[in-house]
């Protein structure tokens, strides 16, 4: 088991991370203080996962409530009904929820626990790769509104993360090398060793290996806890976890809501981020090809559709106008180590696009 | 104008108060360094002051929200309702949410403002004498659910309090003098020598003396934020806020919901607490005699429902089981000088409640 703490004085908390974990009661013995427990889950992972996981809680009073699946339910009217059910089962507020299940999940039930009498204890725990390596760090927590993602949430810190590699079993292969994507942007945003680790690694991680699992989730939570911390002193610094958003958000627009995941987009994005580096000379052609080859063996899908820059560039939130202002990018002064930057060319952008988004002969 | 800063690091702020504040652009331009101001109020308080506050925000972009009056909106659909407006609106992060009313309209307000993209600022612009000195610190913001009072909010302090106290020129008599058994509160639980000013000083507070009320409203704040500070160190001192709350909950139940003002049941509360401490030898007779006399002249009602002592103790979450581990209650070990305590015999309890909610002859 990996184990890692994440520091914020009296709201810091450990992250577990190996094989089994989700049905390991001493693991959830640290994990959860409570007797009182509401697990949210959804109706995917409940069938595989809930029986274990409350037996693991043992004698504790478990109150199981299996939400639909889907980010389309990632809405204020699902958290009211974690409410309703914490207060029809009189839950009081040494009740702690426990998010089993991917990212929907955790920022639901997250949020619903930071609302529910000010504050009551949450634990994570996180059924895809991508819940664990970005959700389990940072204390974001909400729900979407017909006007825009995110917009309603709160910062609340989990108690604890138990991040069950096992769990990464019955995940779509396909949400699986999206979650790699978001491995390797820890790599390339800040961390060149890891980046090469995961080079030497990628068959352990896309074959289930428990022990490179374990490690890469443990220095992806570790990078992004860094890259936080340092948020409250360097300001901005937060948004270099954004590495490949910006261009990702384009694809899948441009694809059409649900066709790229988010993961997958970011990855393609990433790639885009390199080649704009690449064009104001801080990255060799050599380090573009070799973020090329890593997300082409991770099986992630690299080529955007065929919109044209200009409506690419629309759908990055620019135009002309705001071109000539440059809206800042995260971007690579080398591989290992990013920055957000609003300072190049015009033009090397839109040769980027160009090239990523041409239209096809 | 009275100010005063409430300490809390980074999340510290000023309350200012004083006549006529509410139309001071000055006083805004200090409270309020948002651009887009969203104005929560209700039916009301808006036709009093919401165009004198739009007045004093100037050139402000200024959206008004006008919900309807009362407790029973206090609900997680009229917070819905904020946020729609905030989305709709298209106010990002930099917006300010004012709350221009009373306590409700604050409660509401605050939750409301800290959900809005994980956190936005937000000013109290209190209008009841109850809000003034209640809501204004502390830094609790929610809403009820059918299961319960206040069960869903969060933790969002304000960026300023601006307590205009011309405000409560128009507010109905019985709630001034409702807020004004709040005051008394403060002076029975922290301060001797408040409480004798306020002995000295009642006609001007229910005159609306501003200099009176502006040192009222002051002190009051002032011996909250104290208490409030001293709980992290002193676990459980916030319980002195509610001397009367046990007793008063009692009152308020019985004589059905909606016959009297909490601040109304929380004064006939507080003089059953002077009765008890009495009993215990805590108070003298001259005590409890100077508490009755000073909550008689602020004209509240002080004769609690002809119920009798059993049923009063049910209704205090009381029977005999509780009665014999002792529920803890506020009690004055001297005037001026709360103590939350179980320790008292049974009998001096159940005496107090007879000489209170005895069945008339």
């Amino acid at each position: 088991m990996e184990r890692l703490r994440i520091d914020l004085g009296p709201r810091g908390y450990p992250i577990l991370i190996g094989p089994g974990l989700l049905e390991a009661a001493e693991v959830m013995d640290e994990a959860i203080a409570a007797r009182d427990v509401l697990v949210v889950t959804n109706s995917v992972v409940a069938p595989l996962y809930l029986e274990r996981f409350t037996r693991a809680l043992r004698d504790r009073r478990v109150a199981p409530l299996i939400l639909p699946d889907g980010e389309r339910f990632k809405t204020l009217d699902t958290v009211a009904g974690v409410l309703d059910a914490l207060v029809e089962r009189r839950m009081n507020r040494d009740v702690c929820v426990a998010a089993l299940g991917g990212g929907v999940i955790g920022d639901l039930a997250g949020f619903a626990a930071a609302c529910y009498q000010r504050g009551v204890d949450f634990v994570q725990v996180p059924t895809t790769l991508l819940a664990q390596v970005d959700s389990s760090v940072g204390g974001k927590t909400g729900v979407n509104h017909p006007g825009g993602k995110n917009l309603i949430g709160a910062f609340h810190q989990p108690r604890a993360v138990v991040s069950d590699t096992d769990t990464l079993r019955t995940l779509p292969r396909r949400e699986l090398r999206a979650g790699v994507a978001e491995v390797i942007k820890y790599g390339l945003v800040a961390d060149p060793a890891f980046l090469g680790w995961i080079e030497a690694n990628l068959e352990g991680l896309l074959g289930l290996d428990a022990g490179a699992l374990a490690h890469a989730i443990r220095r992806s939570c570790e990078i992004k806890a860094e890259i936080v911390a340092e948020d409250e002193r360097e300001h901005g610094r937060r948004a270099l976890l954004n590495l490949g958003h910006t261009f990702g958000h384009a694809i899948e627009t441009a694809a059409g809501y649900g066709e790229w995941l988010h993961g997958e987009a970011v990855g393609a994005g990433m790639l885009m981020a390199a080649d704009l580096s690449r064009r104001l000379g801080w990255l060799e052609d050599s380090d573009v090809a070799r973020v090329r080859a890593l997300l082409q063996r991770a099986g992630l899908p690299l080529a955007a559709p065929p919109i044209g820059a200009v409506q690419a560039l629309e759908l990055m939130g620019m135009d002309k106008k705001v071109l000539a202002g440059r809206i800042r990018l995260v971007l690579m002064r080398r591989l290992g180590s990013g920055v957000v930057s609003g300072d190049y060319p015009p033009e090397a952008l839109v040769e980027t696009l160009r090239a990523h988004f041409g239209v096809t002969k």
